[in-house]
């Protein structure tokens, strides 16, 4: 923790690369040397359309380099690429030492033609390194049709380095994590070690970033908080701290995509390829938002809908920060412990975690647990966010990518009833003898575990698990339970370890996985199985 | 509604039976002429076991009646018989014109001592007929090895008669309901009629009695209202509606077994036979508890936890009445929209429902909205009722009647997601080309209904339904959706039509039926599954 407590304040050195876009941050602002317009999103609305638009360009580009030998090509300088950054003076983009003229293929671009633009007059590889969907030989096949010229040989010499590199500011992290995608950071801890403990370590909690982790100066750090109702304010972490009382509360965290490697084995989805380990649990330490919203002035109860939106420091190249909201009524009610947290499990927040100050929604999606928070915003609306309005939904097996409507499905808040076996792992050979299966259970809302069945026969029998951990108050119960079970096993047999949970509603979960599938893998909550042979 | 208005006040004729145990009634009780004594349950606490228990002395009485000629028994008076009530002076029956000697079976009795008991010295008709149970031709066998004697002639001919049917004030019912037990009363509307209108009739609101209906003297009613916090409270009927707010609920309420049915063809369970009719829908009007709990001078928040603990005016032979309770907190939650109901769909309460006052908890078992309400006790612990603490949870399917431990679960409070096709009908044959598919769809807790995914071909491709009804707030959302799927079916097909309900946690209904079995079979919320083959 130390190394990361170092690196937590210190500030990046500045970039000497040109500006572009609109920045969001005002002079001052604690987001510190951060490449400004370098560390945009160019696919964060790409859906899987676009892998079947790249495929399809891809035949064509194929095709075309069959028929036409290699041209030569004319040769410019980085400020002659510069000019051309709009449709009317043609819109040109560098990879590597080429030149393109991508124009043509900006109202083609899958992730929208403004996505794209961020990008035009200069070098594609800074957005690129955001998402990895471009990071496929396809791509840069279909580029290369655009091709207009090279680079001249000076200035392929300034090639963008890893200096430029937007992620190159993010924390160190603990090797022992499961590394689903580096740009952005997203891990889990292993299996192995998810429910050792009940509250999980700092450096072993999963990781789900959605962006570059920005670098905050905590002296200079402002909070805002405003909307129709009340007063606008600004609150430095030492007025957080000193103003509104501590409030500490244990609650497990989970990715809405946790589980979604089992998803794709019955289809493909989009999306990172979790195992069991996007939950995990900590003592968080911060200030009520209750309290907060209560001293700008707004009131308990508010007629009609109402929303809290979260804005985080973690921005695309367009300035547009991550953003969620959480219904009105829970980020006011004094049982739903909405936090502001500054602590988690008794230290600073770390870096990926949202240094200085996260959202804590207990019971509800990861997803609206807005990390590096600068903004909390009453509103009428919920969140324009993409990650609210048109991801982090669930929908039907049989809704794909042609047929979906985002708005005709509630953004997730409470998950439902979940459970995971985390000893032994799969294709693992066990000794003959006592068997321990050990695993981890949780629902969303504050529904309690209240019983965990585990088969070590595919669910045609049943045991019931010791449940682990202190009792919750009822409707409360934000951590998740860690269960145990003892069973003689004999040598050779080939057993499918089986667990299902229940909670305090008496919701259970699914038996199979197909039924649930749906296009972004989310909500990934059937029975966990897991086939192991018990050793002669 | 005009007939069951004319009785609803109505005062049964007294009886000259002999009064008998504990009468928790005073003096000027609002319960009227009810044969107090005669209307016990001798097998409300009767497990599986009693079953069990009786199978096995039937099988020892068939050899004792092969062995034995049938003898020439003494004459007694009821007088005589009278004289014996306690084990030191005998324990005698009557049944029909036979006299039993009961004493050496008292302590065998499944279903407790002190339940036989309460019949001692008299007839046991009146027992009887509360609980089906007996009413088998081995339960007879078995008590003639007790038999001593006949009662004498002219005494015979007072045998009871339909006037000492504890269930004989029962209220008219219309004849479209479906009964599944007459004493006590409980039916379910057809399925065919459930879903055709949102707000289901009053006369074919599903009726789930646990006792016989108690008459109840509107003008002399008082509710009770009591308990360490507050002050104690005697309203009668007009003091409610003039001193507190009317508020009105549109909510659904469905029984714990709704579908116990389909449970019992898994394994046989110990319950009603439900179909998928125990559930229905009414807008409510009366209080809200919470208008009454805070004028009574109880606070809106209580550290740690407390109970709000219901009883009914229907009562058991000793007095007990039904009772139920539910937390402190979502009693006195305004979000929550406890009532004290004392219309259903604008009219009076019929007697059916509770008459003159119930309490209705949105988004939670039926069994907690306490009809016929007599007394609100607020208390640190649980209510103490047979059917709070010993009935109405959930187990694993490995926990069997020698195995349950009632203390390990929690009370049954929210139910979880629920849904089914009324129609078609099973086993139905229906026309080729449009067949439109319908039901209903809810969940626990104000969880709306976000999806029905409807199956044609057992689940393995799926369609989504469409939602009728206006949209609720979220999270009070207690009344249930009903949908509908239009599909085209080509002749001589075998369908099998599944669905399945996603409610606003994005909880599912299990696949199937057996993982959730249970040995009292509630909670059966597997996908609904209707068979069906379409005409040539």
């Amino acid at each position: 923790m130390l190394l990361l407590r170092a690196i937590a304040g210190r500030r990046l050195p500045p970039l000497p690369l040109p500006r572009r876009g609109c920045s969001r941050f005002p002079p001052g602002s604690p987001v510190a040397g951060r490449p400004r317009g370098a560390a945009p999103v160019l696919a964060a609305l790409l859906g899987l359309g676009a892998v079947l638009a790249y495929g399809e360009r891809r035949r064509r580009g194929a095709q075309a380099a069959q028929a036409t030998p290699v041209p030569q090509y004319p040769l410019y300088t980085r400020e002659e690429v510069g000019r051309h950054r709009s449709p009317q003076d043609r819109v040109w983009v560098t990879h590597g030492t080429e030149v393109f003229d991508v124009t043509d293929f900006v109202e083609l671009h899958p992730g929208g033609a403004d996505k794209l633009l961020l990008a035009a007059g200069g070098a594609l590889e800074p957005f690129w390194a955001l998402y990895a969907v471009h990071n496929q030989p396809h791509v840069l096949e279909l580029l290369r049709e655009y091709k207009v010229g090279e680079l001249s040989p000076e200035e392929a010499a300034l090639a963008p380095d890893a200096a430029q590199d937007p992620f190159a500011g993010d924390p160190p992290r603990h090797p022992g994590l499961r590394v689903n995608s580096q740009k952005p950071f997203n891990a889990e801890p292993p299996a192995e070690l998810l429910a050792e403990r009940f509250l999980t370590p700092n450096e072993l909690f999963f990781t789900r970033n959605h962006l570059p982790v920005p670098a905050v100066d905590p002296g200079s750090y402002q909070l805002r908080v405003e909307g129709p109702g009340g007063r606008a304010l600004s609150l430095s972490l030492t007025e957080l701290r000193s103003r509104f009382p501590k409030h500490e509360v244990t609650a497990t965290l989970q990715c809405a995509g946790n589980r979604r490697a089992e998803m794709s084995r019955v289809r493909p989805v989009k999306g990172l390829a979790w195992d069991i380990g996007a939950i995990s649990t900590a003592r968080w330490g911060g200030v009520r938002l209750r309290d907060v919203l209560l001293h700008a002035g707004f009131e308990e109860e508010r007629e009609g809908e109402w929303h809290v939106c979260f804005e985080g420091l973690d921005t695309d190249a367009g300035g547009a920060p991550y953003g969620a909201s959480i219904p009105y009524s829970r980020a006011v009610s004094p049982a739903a412990d909405v936090l502001l947290a500054y602590e988690m499990n008794g230290e600073e927040l770390p870096r990926d975690h949202g240094f200085p100050l996260r959202v804590v929604v207990p019971g509800v999606v990861g997803a609206r647990s807005v990390k590096w928070l600068q903004r909390v915003a009453v509103s009428p609306a919920e969140s324009p966010s993409h990650w609210q309005r048109n991801d982090y939904k669930g929908f039907s097996p049989c809704v794909d990518w042609d047929t979906v409507d985002y708005s005709t499905a509630p953004a997730i808040q409470e998950l439902p009833v979940q459970s995971a076996i985390t000893h032994p792992r799969p294709g693992e050979a066990v000794p003959a003898g006592e068997l321990t299966v050990k695993g981890y259970a949780w629902s969303g809302g504050g529904r309690e575990v209240v019983r965990v069945d585990v088969s070590l026969d595919g669910g045609r029998t049943w045991c019931v698990a010791r449940l682990a951990g202190e009792r919750s108050v009822p409707g409360r119960a934000w951590a998740w339970a860690l269960w145990e079970l003892q069973a003689p096993v004999a040598a050779g047999a080939e057993l499918e370890i089986v667990c299902k949970a229940v909670d305090g509603s008496y919701n259970v979960q699914p038996d199979t996985v197909a039924p649930i599938w749906n296009l972004r893998g989310v909500l990934s909550n059937a029975w966990h199985r897991v086939r192991v042979t018990v050793s002669r």
